[in-house]
């Protein structure tokens, strides 16, 4: 391998993978004020000098590692010339009271957001650390441009990375998301969320629901969004229907995709990778 | 999804995946008197007709999940037409003494042969499990061929794959291995495992290796091996080139491919399962 390894983050594991390079790396986040645990694809282009990268945010209870091991996205990413990141969805390791009590709030569930209530406020910032602390670490220490951004993600990260790209699009040339939470303030896993880290007044919530901020302010892209008929979590948590309704307002390009028989899972996401990985490239290159 | 489900295994779940369908299954198996979990991809040809199957074993502490999961395999078998199996790599929840005292023997650990002593024999048979129930199993329950199958593995399960194939070529049409235990009667693995399941007499060991067999009956065709050069198990236990020269005595045909960089990971095996993919669509097709 010519890639040379990064010295400012701790490298926990790095593996030859089609051509380029699958690491899993950690570093001290002033975001979080945490250890964050990321990983980095690097595609064989990326010996030949800086090429774009596309950062995944995954969906809760998962890892930096989810997306690298169960997405299938190495192999196109390598055809593409696409660097690959992912992070964490929480800080860990806190152990602030009531964070691990449930499996969709706290730990593994950060919502992308900077919280601003006791105790999550300070700690809970995931939204700055993925639109800035992260990329700028990249940026740094990999063979990555720091002009050209993708995001994605599945889900709660589907949200997160349609919110991030829509509250910064100057940052983010290019967007989509798997299934995403498209209106947190009007479902159960929003509204659990926003009202811990965001406290009561739910006009605070907006600026984290892509629906709400689609409505006054269209991303300058096309965002594509892909979501499965047979997804468990469709009708009480997903409702890609309000982002569609808030697309029509403002004008925002849309490409909302059904797909029948498909759920929730990866299996689902692997399927339909390669549409997002072109996606990306299209735009990024 | 117009694939009929299998009524007489437990479904403990089904995916859309590719257009096709990613199962996950158990049944009750006379080859180790347990109940076995099995996985298998129907790629979305077959929803009309019958398609040639392909059986992957895997490695030392692996399961059914391991490999379609992490290898990236469903993509490829989609446009192939091949269907994809997976199987256990031992009996679990036997209890048996000692059988989860480390992690290269006993619960995970199974080689892919038939024990033959106390307390192992009679439920660490796996390579009757492998080589006739499980195939039989999957052709009266899925639309797979019943006259055409392959097989290939990783480590453990490429030993496992060899053996096989070596053992029963007329049952296996088509084989390869990334990263096999390729003298187990050589090496810690192999010695640990085969004394125990098969006993002191060196000479039955011989029945399972995969070198000691190709010296005296060569396969009916190539076999593809992949290794990497990086490899933390390859000079302790791998032993690729005990093959080469074993393939040399009785002329077997063999592709052994040296890969600079690569691991003994899964990052490892997607870099490659499109080669493998196609050496067994080619010969099964």
């Amino acid at each position: 391998m010519s890639i040379e390894t990064p010295t400012s983050v701790e490298i926990r594991g790095e593996h030859a993978c089609f051509g380029g390079r699958q690491g899993f790396y950690s570093h001290q986040a002033k975001s979080t004020g945490t250890k964050m645990n990321f990983s980095v694809y690097l595609p064989p282009q990326a010996t030949q000098g800086k090429v774009p990268a596309v950062y995944y945010l995954a969906g809760l209870t998962c890892t930096e590692e989810t997306f690298m091991i169960k997405a299938g996205a190495q192999r196109l990413a390598a055809e593409a010339g696409l660097a690959l990141v992912t992070c964490d969805t929480s800080p860990r390791g806190l152990n602030l009271p009531g964070d691990s009590d449930a499996w969709d709030f706290g730990v593994g569930a950060g919502f992308y957001l900077d919280a601003t209530q006791a105790p999550w406020a300070g700690h809970y910032c995931m939204g700055s650390y993925v639109n800035l602390e992260l990329p700028t670490l990249i940026e740094v220490n990999f063979p990555v441009l720091d002009d050209r951004r993708g995001i994605f993600g599945h889900s709660m990260g589907g949200h997160g990375a349609l919110v991030t790209a829509l509250r910064h699009p100057q940052r983010w040339q290019s967007v989509s998301a798997f299934a995403p939470i498209s209106n947190p303030v009007a479902v159960p896993w929003g509204q659990k969320a926003f009202g811990n880290y965001l406290g009561a007044d739910q006009e605070r919530w907006k600026d984290y629901d892509a629906s709400e901020l689609i409505r006054t302010r269209a991303y300058p892209g096309l965002l594509l969004v892909d979501q499965g008929n047979a997804d468990q979590f469709l009708e009480r948590e997903l409702k890609p229907e309000a982002l569609e309704a808030a697309a029509k307002v403002s004008g925002q390009q849309l490409w909302l995709r059904r797909h029948e028989g498909y759920d929730h899972s990866y299996w689902f996401i692997q399927s339909f990778i390669a549409d997002h990985i072109a996606h990306h490239a299209g735009l990024l290159k």
